[in-house]
């Protein structure tokens, strides 16, 4: 909307704050998706074929949490880095239809639409489940996977339902809508404080400086950031050093070093 | 009973299979104690402070699943070796005095009784959350507990009891009875048919060999533990390779080698 | 031997002691094995695919340190059991055939021979290398892979030879010997120790029991391998707590319980 | 030097690459540490309490490294958001005062100076070991540990001297020097590739487009960190999905969505 001149206000992007994306997204959402495929279904991960689309924070957080359950986990990612990145931290990265018949469980993170289509539920194998921990329901192609099962769809457990394609059965947890939110409770409190400790200072910090914003997107005051985190870590108990002065000038200089 | 000529009848420890103990008590006891932590509580359980009593099969299970979840995990332990190895595993050992004021969460796994009692609920912070997945609610001194909470105990979750001592809350979940049945659903599906299918095998095996069994306890016969695990494998599609002749000659063989 | 009754001594198995092969089998070897394969080929480990052949107590150290670098592991398993157990630690398990061709770096830790053989050879991509940690070099098929080189082999580095199979060239470290040994320093001091102690207190324990044992292989008495672990301990500085005598009784019982 | 107006002509900032500091940093620099440190001193790492100082990309490798090889470690940082993440990451987050008395092995990766100093040599353990990952050899102040050993300086291995402190020995790595470098080989070539694919290729770009640049530091192209990534997944074989004209079309746009 920046782009396009379509803003009609100033826009503070606290869903871009560190201390929002590298917590709430990552380790928020990876324990609760995990959480609330554990309560909808109740499989064993260890030793489960988990594929996970997507390698944002997001997605590694997902992915972290699988392994952390002894899944073996493969990475779809359409972005280059990111994909080298998945393979570095030791996760097998597949295209689409190659994680389609290998995959027991599949979760998408991307932030797009129709990752899993038509052509790649006709390759998975007879029980797999599907989920969405990304943006919403359009991650999967649900308008042809309910073609496909020709009206042979039942609900096998709360918040599952099965899709008989005439003999392979797939199985959708909370009708592809956010899983942590569907089957589970969302993100722990203990995450959420940061994001609300953001979007609070965020617009102290608008109201202040209402004058001096043009309608446009910024990015959170790195002053924010910090001060979220060191009130947390406060909170925690945990306490950590000041620069000495001495650091402080040397990390400020560029005449000193290597 | 052995021991005492107690035994009425030959028993076969189906328990101490490998199939059962290795997959069972550690892979499905770890996630399941993890799945009704979070269902109880939604905590995060990343950066938390988790104190895991007991370094056996389902200890093991536990502190693998809340490492892979982001907990800071310390171990307690009586048996020299078992602590070892959680050191070198990468967990802090620590007795339980140290750990009481230490950890956010204490989970005992130990088949003891009175893991945690009156001396180590007056260090614990206000705030701990404690669980019980090793045999039944004896691991925690509960009716000192309740003596300390004289009276001021509320439901503050399903699931969930504070105990209020004077300023500061101590929460048991699932009355400090099996977590992982008592707050989620048990075991997987998946680990326990090894479960079961040893004991069908077992128990096919004690009525073709009753008369050649005494009143004592008799370990799993070997062949039933490894064709368990060979149909579950099967199950899961993977294959084996056999040894080859010359490979089953030199594994029986002394005269090779070294 | 003792099968054979061909012993003309008592053997106490040290090998077997919990404070062996618990700690100098899986964490010396699997951090040795890594740091011999990195003094001689210095090749990056994440996102590489290893083959670890045998899940045995040195494999399981040689996987979880490959995983704990970022590879992605593959077990090549013959016992189900253990097959079983590799996948629920999160790797893949494949046959000698599959891997073969999948692999970039092979280790062998079986204790068998012949696990890599000519037509593995002939599957395995242009540049793989390949190692062993498991007894002594018969791991490999080393003649068939001297023959099919027909003489085209060179030293690349120190301790590694290039085969060269016409266009596809495969590398051998330390001479398919333990390449901790061959390659690095072996295990480290702080592990050895223990291993160490125990032959010293088993070679007493033999001396002052001499008139008792008889031509067969004893285990190491539990109060030895208790003893080499509570002076480790104690030399780290890690405190255990006792059982209170209540906790004594309690497991010695039967009459209680679940 | 650019807020200074002290550039006299302008700079990419390659070392900002993502495919520069995501792999090589992190990476590279993790496993060449570990690597460097394994050489030097063959120490046994499970089971060690490793203090990390700096968490960033280096740090961050570092850490996950040490944690792979069953190393309790522990965070030193000044950085609030940073802390967090080493915190939430799994590990304990500590001053330089409360790590000193707690660790076995120290490694710096702060880019800053003196973040070891005397006061904190006063409080190490006898056989304390410390190393430097960062960039040069003023993390640690040798000066003053220097002075603290009056002359009782002696090397005990290759590579490793100790000082002895009246009783209390600290032993230093490569001098200080980075460590990776001065006891091992440097990062691997299958990083280094990258890093130096980016110099060449923003090399030419500065060649094609001088003409537009001004004395200022700017990015690495995006397209140049994606065409490096892409490069790389290709030579190891790994294939990715391009977006879809539907995703493509989808992502640019604000008019679907939440």
């Amino acid at each position: 909307m920046a782009a396009e001149s379509a803003l009609g206000f100033p826009v503070i992007a606290v869903n871009e704050a560190q201390t929002k994306h590298l917590f709430d997204n990552r380790y928020g959402t990876g324990q609760s998706t995990l959480d609330g495929i554990l309560r909808a279904t109740n499989l064993l991960i260890a030793g489960r074929h988990v594929v996970v689309a997507g390698y944002g924070w997001v997605g590694k957080g997902i992915a972290a949490r699988m392994a952390g359950h002894g899944a073996l986990v493969a990475v779809v990612e359409v972005d280059p880095v990111r994909a080298l990145e998945a393979l570095m931290d030791g996760f097998t990265v597949m295209t689409v239809s190659q994680a389609a018949p290998w995959g027991d469980l599949f979760i998408t993170a991307t932030g797009n639409i129709n990752v899993f289509r038509r052509e790649h539920f006709a390759l998975m194998r007879d029980g797999a489940v599907m989920a969405n921990s990304g943006h919403f329901d359009a991650e999967l192609d649900l308008p042809a996977l309910r073609e496909m099962a020709e009206g042979h769809v039942r609900e096998v457990r709360e918040h599952v339902l099965e899709y008989d394609l005439g003999g392979k059965r797939i199985h959708l947890i909370a009708e592809g809508r956010l899983v942590n939110l569907g089957a589970a409770e969302g993100h722990p409190a203990a995450v959420m404080d940061m994001s609300f400790a953001n979007q609070a200072l965020c617009a102290e910090y608008a109201a202040n400086h209402h004058g001096d914003l043009e309608n446009t997107v910024y990015d959170v005051p790195p002053a924010i950031d910090a001060e979220v985190a060191r009130l947390k870590l406060a909170a925690l108990g945990v306490a950590l050093d000041p620069m000495t002065p001495e650091q402080e000038a040397y990390v400020r200089s560029w005449q000193h070093g290597t």
